[in-house]
């Protein structure tokens, strides 16, 4: 997918490129762009940082007989987006200038404000942030995969926009444009405010008694896991996309309300019904999350149990592929206390009634 | 697990279990029983549905000449479950009688209500469902693995509470011992209320873009997935167990509140600290949930690159085995659009560095 020896990208970007924040995305961008044989430079506020990522082989430091680069990559937390991209705007009048940060209005009204040209400015969003960051845990093919926003305007020289596309391609990302506003809105609904829910959810479970946490089971884990993430990135991401984000949880808070309100009196007139459609409603709205390959079907879930041993699991899947069955999904679940799980397969409807014959054709036990 | 010529349950048990309800639950239990050489008989509100249990091998139809049972078990829906249990202890003074709804309390005083002697029943609670029901999904080894919670009071023969202790145990599960408060707690908030909050985050879905809903990540399906539960059974679970469910979601609703006020004025005075203390709470929420085997331990998760072709993911584990490390959680990561998928594997601390280098050793592309 990224072929080590391609140098068209070198050639496209026809000079250097500069990132500024030698963090995670930074130091990954810089590690894909050198593996495009693309030259470069790097800086960050610590120089240490800087250091270690060229020592990871992320790019150099600019030296006083470098050219101005054909594009600055401004890789920093989102709170100081605005003044670095403002500064890189100065420092290269002459470059392309796009930013990475998961935020995209409250940087860009921020340039505007101080009535900076941002005819060479163009943001755009790698969605593949880790919940672990730093250079240490940069890799050339974190954006893999990964959609890659880009929010132009029409200002926005075709030059500027072809290059960053290019670049979001040989690093193995899907671009896609939307405006700053449609970004925010759309993070925020699918990103910002389940990482909230995940979060206040999680911490209701402070108070609980050990025995009733001990009662968790798959759901509980899966609606939680994000709460894991680092609460300073989040603040600072809640903080500068605030609006959309407080919009949707009013919503939300009004649908809990209404909830809770019906479910305090389960048998007055109506109560039921409510609560009902509240509860649909979910079903509908889960069943437009896009699954794997960006398809919106639904697939078929076989519940295969395997014994708590290593190559149960390869053995299972091995006989899958031996079956010709293709497994669109896979999720293991575990039981406290308990030296067996259970393989979550999802699969086409066509294709599980013959799945679940076969397996249990060849000995294995399915829910 | 489960030794299909087991005499023992038979011989314990020294009669016949008769189930009432023969959907998921009633006709798992019937043929788990039934695998332990225990004359089970069947009845259901619906003859189809029990002619359909009896297929399956769940059991029989009691007849005229069938002596008293030495338990019934009550598996229907929480809303009939305390009519049902009285009947059965008016049908059979000398059985004991249980019930496996996924509700406690309320059955209980509702029967305390009618004024009837409830020395011989004993309330329990497999933790097994599913979100498909029926008995066309039952399985003997549906309780594998899974807590089983038996709720005896003071007045419990212990015949009957050591007769469903073993079936429990029998059947695979882990008998734990609550009081019907207990319970409920417990499980209105591992359970009840994750399902109601998963239920409207996912419903808030319903109005955005296809443009934003193509942006959702692992982080939305995970915090969202089990909004796909069946709406009907819920209402009955939740309004059988609103008392617990409201009090948690009450709290859920001062701390959304508090976030959301913090969150809509992000640069007044302490604002940050507010949301960052509620996003912090929900880190050490999260750590006490227990992963597999009840550790509370955290592993780390190491993520790998795969082809979305059969048998490459079939190929890493049986690598994985090869190499002598032990999987001890795996998540899949499909990106819209993209025919590569992740891997997420859960480590041990100690073997996560080795099976990083030994991984990439082998060609294999982690993050």
């Amino acid at each position: 997918m990224m072929g080590e020896s391609s140098n068209g990208l070198a050639s496209r970007v026809g000079g250097q490129i500069h990132v500024i924040g030698a963090g995670l995305l930074g130091a990954s961008i810089g590690l894909g762009l050198r593996a495009h044989g693309v030259d470069v430079t790097l800086e960050d506020a610590s120089p240490t940082t800087a250091l270690l990522a060229a020592d990871y082989g992320a790019g150099r430091p600019r030296t006083a007989e470098d050219p101005d680069p054909a594009l600055v990559v401004v890789a920093t937390p989102p709170d100081v987006t605005a003044d670095v991209v403002e500064r890189a705007l100065a420092a290269f009048p002459r470059s392309f200038v796009t930013d990475v940060a998961s935020v995209k209005l409250a940087p860009f009204r921020e340039l505007q404000r101080r009535g900076i040209d941002l005819t060479n400015y163009v943001g755009s969003h790698p969605m593949a942030g880790r919940e672990r960051g730093g250079a240490i845990m940069a890799r050339a093919d974190l954006f893999v995969a990964r959609p890659w926003i880009i929010c132009r305007d029409g200002d926005t020289p075709a030059a500027a926009l072809s290059l960053i596309e290019a670049i979001a391609l040989e690093l193995g990302a899907t671009p896609m444009e939307m405006t700053p506003e449609e970004h925010d809105r759309a993070v925020g609904l699918v990103s910002h405010v389940p990482q909230a829910v995940a979060s206040l959810l999680a911490g209701r479970l402070l108070p609980a008694s050990e025995q009733a946490i001990g009662l968790a089971g798959q759901g509980l884990r899966d609606t939680t896991r994000i709460a894991a993430s680092d609460p300073e990135l989040w603040v600072q991401i809640l903080g500068a996309n605030h609006r959309p984000v407080v919009e949707a949880l009013e919503a939300l808070q009004a649908d809990l309300a209404e909830f809770t309100d019906a479910l305090r009196a389960p048998d007055s007139p109506g109560a039921r019904r409510r609560i009902a459609d509240l509860l649909a409603a979910g079903v509908r709205g889960v069943s437009r999350i896009p699954g794997k390959h960006g398809s919106s079907e639904r697939f078929t879930t076989v519940t295969v149990l395997i014994d708590d041993r290593p190559g149960q699991l390869a053995a299972l899947l091995t006989e899958l592929g031996e079956l010709g069955i293709n497994m669109e999904d896979l999720r293991l679940e575990h039981s406290p206390g308990a030296q067996i799980g259970f393989a979550e397969i999802g699969l086409l409807p066509e294709v599980a009634g013959r799945a679940v014959a076969d397996l249990t054709e060849r000995g294995w036990r399915t829910l």
